[in-house]
Formats: structure tokens, sequence, C-alpha cells
């Protein structure tokens, strides 16, 4: 166990941060609230971007910009948006040496100057749909901050469609939901429960609001993913207009779904470990990292390093540029250069020495269970090709394992107050509900911080409601959350 | 020629603004100064992001994030930086509701508050070189915005490197001008004259500055990228300090180099003519647009579109994920469709009609030079290479012609006058030049604008300075620029 890290079991918040802290993810910023992406956590970043990107595209949809203020008053142009965002805005005053005449704010989102251009673009139904997508910056102020779950500025990408029909917009929020799931699944291997939101956790604005919902290593839910079904409330407040194929004036439909930086806390919180972070090989910068061990400067420089860049630029072409990177920190034991990518999550290590030199071999060791094997040089991008794969598919069973065991069904509110006061249990609570908003507020307030995360698209199931006892309620699932 | 573009001859300026307008890549968004980049524009810079993004790669960068907001104070630190800066600055006064004690400006660049960052980075020698690139939005507010080529917020990339020693940060700043100029030839199809600023033309807090100077269109000049060799000046500032393989301690040496979103705008201004946008191949989203033409429905349903499919999925797979798009535009007619496209500037126009079906056959159209040719589909992966290459090529060789066409060497003051002076001339004037900073100033305000573009890096003869007469004058390139 390592000794710069603080065990999970005794302190999971400040095991987060030493976790961040060891493997150069990130650093507070000098900016209240904000955040310094490092090398190693932005490269996780553009993997996680390169993965969703391709999926975004293939299913039609392509990127834009729009710009980073947005005027006051368009703000202001829907009800719920405006109140729900307000205590959170960055507000810029000044600009260009003098005072401005109107305040821009800081996109804490960008529904509105987005819906603001497409009322411009959009006339006909022919122009229809629209399906952009934008990665940028944005900023929500925050009182208590944390690395990547909770920065006042983060980086995400934000969807934002318009449609002819509500039921073509419809499905465009649940189709978004799904390619959600089905990446955090298989690449950043993040089993998740989607669904729909309850009312009191709709994005405000929103006619309904879908959601990924994550457990993380102490059993709380994290929000890993949202889709919005903004009904025609957007575009009712921008004018976004058509003609139909009646010849009739109509307004459009629009949707929206965004995935942050949060996803690299929710892959800390669910698969490292106490020595430090463990990376799906799928959004692993580094998949591989090559270490020549030897004492003799002319051993390495004759014999260990030509082979080490043989191995790395066989396995790049393999497995892509960059993906592997060879070990120079001669000046430091061997021990501590494996502790060293170790704790900065890389899923495969690569030692060559001596030995291995004289016998065309390269020895491998797993992150994950810290296997280790001989490997041919004949052999090594197939092994390597296998190894990361089983590494990737090992540890989304384990996180889905994880899930399954600590998620019961409960069929009363007081089973469920239960389940969450025992330090031994807690997790997700399965049960049926039809409560009110304030229904939901009080369940949070007697549990301490309850709520119902979503309700499980793939399960339609009908019940008694834990919470009314009110007939044919929809399953839920309720968890403290992030 | 088009009618809703104006004549570049006739106004280069609404020529410019037309192009984007036609080929749809960016609107003036609802914020002062600022721009929307539409689809087609940020297709573009994705391209431009992914060629320059892999040559940072391979030269040992990473990338990485700081924040959008920068404490004023830092602003401070460095005399002449904030001094440059100042006018320009976006300034953040309120957030979460309340006012802030001090107030944040949004980066106009980040020197300051990475440089801030590295201070906690770098101890030893062993920490450095530290190789970081960013990608990212900046602001800096304009009085008299254009679309591209200034806008008060526009996107980048910021690379700060920090070295052990002065000759390292120094071979560092003409490695980055080396690998941008030879990305602007090759990808962007950008012939540049590259090598260093006079005093008046530096980063506001750098030792030395280098650029790239393309020639636009109309003759003028664009400072396409630039590198700037910061000396200690923003270590001192930001002490940036580190113990040397003596045991001293010392300041570090730092480098920082941009290219921005105006790369689009010299795109626009090399390459586009009067029908609209030309594309070189490397950057340009679509490769070739597929176009089945019929006014039989059943025809193209069962014939041409699955032609049209599987010609876009092999040449996908030939060229790269979506180089490809297929029109389907059949409610206007089909000149309509290639004038699309050609406005877009999509370097082949692939058409499929009834009599190509039949004879397994396409015609393929170039965008630069509307040359057609019939391409039977067995070959047509590697008749679309050769073509997108040869237009590639063309297109550089077209700008590179027109570049040494428009230059001249002129050796006294009054020939540069005129030189600049006459409507059927100007470009750029190449002459010995080793005046002072009030020299510049008054060449500037004698012709009417006239600036030292750089002084080319592979140019090391020597003369008579065009102004002070003065011997051993380096040769230097004046121009109008934007």
């Amino acid at each position: 166990m390592a000794k710069n890290i603080t065990p999970k079991e005794k302190n999971f918040s400040q095991w987060y941060q030493d976790v961040i802290r060891v493997a150069e993810l990130a650093d507070n910023a000098p900016v209240r609230g904000c955040m310094v992406v490092r090398p190693n956590g932005y490269g996780i970043w553009e993997n996680i971007q390169a993965v969703f990107d391709r999926a975004f595209k293939k299913t039609g949809h392509e990127n834009a910009y729009f710009p980073l203020l947005i005027p006051n008053s368009f703000m202001e142009r829907e009800a719920k948006h405006v109140k729900g965002f307000s205590p959170e805005l960055a507000v810029v005053t000044h600009a260009g040496g003098a005072e401005l005449e109107e305040p821009y704010v800081i996109r804490p989102t960008s529904e509105t100057v987005i819906g603001h251009m497409y009322s411009q673009w959009v006339q006909s139904w022919r122009d229809l749909p629209i399906l952009i997508n934008q990665w940028c910056n944005v900023m929500r102020w925050e009182r208590r901050p944390r690395l990547f779950l909770r920065t006042s500025e983060f980086l995400w990408q934000e969807g934002h469609t318009a449609h002819a029909s509500r039921k073509e917009a419809e499905e465009e929020t649940l189709l978004m939901l799904n390619v959600y799931q089905e990446i955090m699944s298989k690449d950043l291997a993040l089993p998740v429960i989607y669904g729909e939101k309850s009312m009191n956790e709709r994005f405000p604005g929103a006619e309904n609001t879908y959601s990924c919902e994550a457990m993380m290593g102490d059993k709380k839910a994290l929000q890993a993913g949202t889709s919005h079904f903004l009904g025609q409330n957007f575009a009712r407040a921008f004018d976004i207009s058509f003609q139909n194929r009646d010849g009739e004036i109509e307004f459009a439909w629009t949707t929206s779904w965004g995935v942050s930086t949060r996803l690299i806390g929710a892959l800390i919180m669910t698969h490292a470990d106490n020595d430090g972070l463990v990376l799906p090989p799928n959004v692993a910068p580094v998949k591989a990292a090559i270490i020549p061990i030897s004492d003799d400067d002319e051993k390495l420089k004759d014999d260990l390093e030509p082979m080490a860049e043989a191995i790395s630029s066989r396995l790049d072409r393999a497995l892509g540029a960059q993906a592997t990177k060879i070990d120079r920190q001669y000046h430091i034991r061997p021990v501590d250069r494996f502790f060293h990518h170790l704790q900065r999550g890389v899923p495969l290590r690569i030692e060559i020495g001596a030995r291995e030199f004289a016998g065309n071999l390269v020895r491998i060791v797993r992150r994950d269970t810290s296997e280790r094997e001989m490997v041919s040089l004949d052999t090594i991008e197939s092994r390597v090709k296998d190894l990361l794969s089983d590494i990737q598919n090992r540890m989304y069973k384990q996180a889905y394992d994880f899930l399954q065991k600590n998620t019961r069904d409960v069929s009363n509110f007081e089973e469920m107050k239960e389940f969450f006061a025992s330090k031994d249990s807690g997790g997700f609570a399965r049960a049926f509900f039809a409560g009110s908003c304030d229904d939901e507020d009080e369940i949070k307030s007697v549990t301490g911080g309850v709520t119902v995360r979503c309700m499980p698209a793939d399960d339609d199931t009908r019940g008694k409601c834990v919470f009314t006892g009110r007939d044919n309620a929809r399953r839920a699932i309720f968890a403290k959350a992030y």
C-alpha cells in the first residue's frame, strides 16, 4: 500500500485528493474553485473526447463553436433557466477599458445563445433537424469546489439539436442517453443506471431530463451525463420557428445533452485503489510504460534502449500513436520507476533487463492484478492487445459486480432509511416511487441526503410507492449523490 | 461567377465576408466583436487542430488546461506584458452573486497563470524541460472586428515551455517556428516567409519574436503564427527557478508560441475565388461530395443511393472517417446542388446518374480547375487519392507563384514608397534594414501602414539599410498587413 496515499477505507475524500496528487492529474488554480488539468489528466480527457466525438459524428452530429459570453438579457428569457443558473454566474462588466452597457455572463451552458442563433438559421422544415455539438469550457461558480467533480470552470461537450416534431426530439434525447451509456460501459468501464430524472432533478428549463448514474467506490451515486428534452421552451423564448410541410409556422422542438471533465472524477472513484490510479486501457493516455533496467550505461545505450525503441514503435503502430512511453529515469531505483507508472494508472509495465534482452523477451506486469508474465518479442503486439482488452473487461466486470452487490430492492420507507443509515449497507436502493417534489424534499431531509437518481429506462415494472403508498408507481433508484 | 458574391477585384473586403457567408463558415455573435464558428468553419478548425496537434506531440509536447480567468495582479507582474494587453482585457467583477475582492481578467494569453503553475512544478533541473501546449479560447477586446481575422474571442493553441538553458529555449523557439512553417506549407497550402520580428512587433514581454508571414490575395501580409523567446522575463516575474546540476539556483528560460482560428481567414484570403471557398484537401472537412442525380425516385432508391453509399464507405475507409458526404437535396436542381458544394470549397464532386450506374463509373469534378473525368469504380480510391494530392500541390504552387510574383527587392526608400503607392504593384518588399523603433514608426506613417513583417530566417545576406543607409543591415520583408 502506497505511503503517500490515505487508504480509501479510512477517508474516501482524502484518498480521492491523494490519488489526483500522486497521479499528477490536476492542481487547484490560483482562481477560486478553478482547476489546472495537468498533462496526465488532460491526456485522459483527450481520449474521452475522442470516443464520444466519434460516436456523435457517427450519429450525424457536427461540431461548432458559440461565444463564451452571453448577454444577461438572454438568460432572463426563460424563467426557470435564469432562476436555476443565476446564483452561479460570473459576470463581465468591463471590457476594452470601459464599462459595458449591458453586462455579459460567462456561459454556464449555452441553450440561450445557441437558441438565438438557431432562430436565424431555421426558416423551413428543410432546415431541420440541426444536430450540433460544442466542446468548450463553462463556468458555474462553486461554493464547495472539488477537483473534477465540482469546479467553477470545467470542460465539457454540450449537444444542442432542433427538430420539426416532438417525437423526433424525444427520440434524439433517448438516442444520446443511449450513446452515453454505451460509451461509459465500453470505454470508461463504468456501468451505469440510465433513465428519467424525477421532477426535482430536472435541468432548469427542460420538460424532461434523463441521466446516467454511476456508483462510486463509497457507494454514492455520481451523475455522469445528462440528456434533456427541452420541449418548445427555448424555441419559444428565442423564436426558433419554422414553416412546416403544410405551410404553417410552428416552434421547433429542442434537446441538449452533456458530459464533462467530471467523468475523470468518476474514473478515479470507480477504478483507483490504495496504490493510486487504475485506468481503463481504452482511455489511458499511456497504455504501456517500457522500462529498460541496467546499472551498466553501455548496456543501456547499446542494447536495452534500442530494444525499448523498437518495441515502442511496434506497439505504437499496433495500438495508436503515443500509446507507449519509454521510461528513462535512470537516476532513481527500478522499484521507484515501477511505482511511478503504477501510481499514474498505466495499464501495463514492460520491463527489459539484460536477461530479457538475451532471451528476446520482455516481462509484462498488469496494473490491475499485478500479474506478471514473460512474453516473446515475436508475439508482443497480439499479447499486449489481449492483455489490454482483458484489463478493460475485468475492470468493467469488477465495477459491475460492485454496483450489483450494493444495489438492493426496498419495499417500504423504513427499510430504505435503515439501508442508508447503516455503515455497512448503503448504495443504490431500488423502489417504486410516485411522490411529488415535496415528497422528494422530505425523503432527502429525513435520510440525510438521499435523492431519486433516476427511473431506469429499461425497467417498466410498476408497484406500490415506497413513500406515498400509491399504486402503479414507477421503479426508481434512490441514493446519496455527489 | 457567383451572383451572391462580390468579385474580389471589386471589393476584396466585401468578397471576404461574402465567401464566409455563402460557405456558412461563421456568423457574427450577439456579443460585440465575437463570432459563431458554424459547422463548416469548425470542421476546418478541427482538421487544422489535428495536423498541428500531431506535430506538437511528435516533438514531445503534451496538452494541458489552465484556467480561463487570471487574477488581475498576475498581469501586472510583467511590466511590458500588462502594458501591451491591458487595453484589450475583459474583466469579471462579480461571481456567485457577489462582488469579487480582486477582479479577474479573461485570459488574453496565458503566460502569467502558466508561469505561476510552473513555479510550483519546477524545483530541479530534472523537472525541466516542461513542454506543454493548450488548446483554448482567449479574449482580446477588438474595436474593429473582422470574422476570423480579429475577433474579441478566438480559438487558438498556446505552447508554453520552460528550459534549463538559454540555448535550449532558443532552439525550442525556432523548432516550433519551423513546425509552423512546415504545416502551413504542407497541409494548409500556405507558403510563408518565416523569421525574426523587428523590435516594434515583438510580443509584450518577449525577448524575441519570430513569425510566419503569408501573402493574402490582396497582396497584404497576414501574420499566421508566432513563436516567442521569452528569456527569463516571465520566470523572474513568477519565480520559475530551479537548482541546476551544480546545485545553484537559477531562473528558467521560457518560450511561447501560437496559431489561431485566424488561419481560417488566411485559407480564405489565399485560396478562395469569386465562386466561393476553395479548400486544400488536407484540411477540408468534406473531401468529396457524392451526388446521386435522377428524376426517378425508384431509380434513386434502388440503384443510385446504394451506389453512393458503397462509394462513400469505400472512400471513407481510404481517406478517413467522414471524408465524404452524400448529397440528398433532391428538391433542388442538380446545378444548384453542385454549386452548394462548390461554394463550400469541397475539393471533389462525384456525380452519379443512370449512365454512370450502368457503366460502373462516376464523373469526378475538381473544385480548383473545374476539370472533369470519368473514373471506373474499380480504381476509385487510388484515383481520388491522386486527385486530392494533385489539388493540394497545385494550390500550394499557385499561392507560391503569387507570393514570388508579388515580392520585389527594393534598394532605397523612394523605390519602396513607389512600390506601395502604385495600385498595380504592392506586395512584399525585400530590403535591408537596420533602423530603430522610431524609424519603423516613420516608415509606417510615411507609407500609409507598411511595417517590417520579419527578417527571413533562411536569408543571412547583409547590405545597406533601405532607410538609414547603415551598412551590414539584415534582410527584411516589408508589407502592409492585416
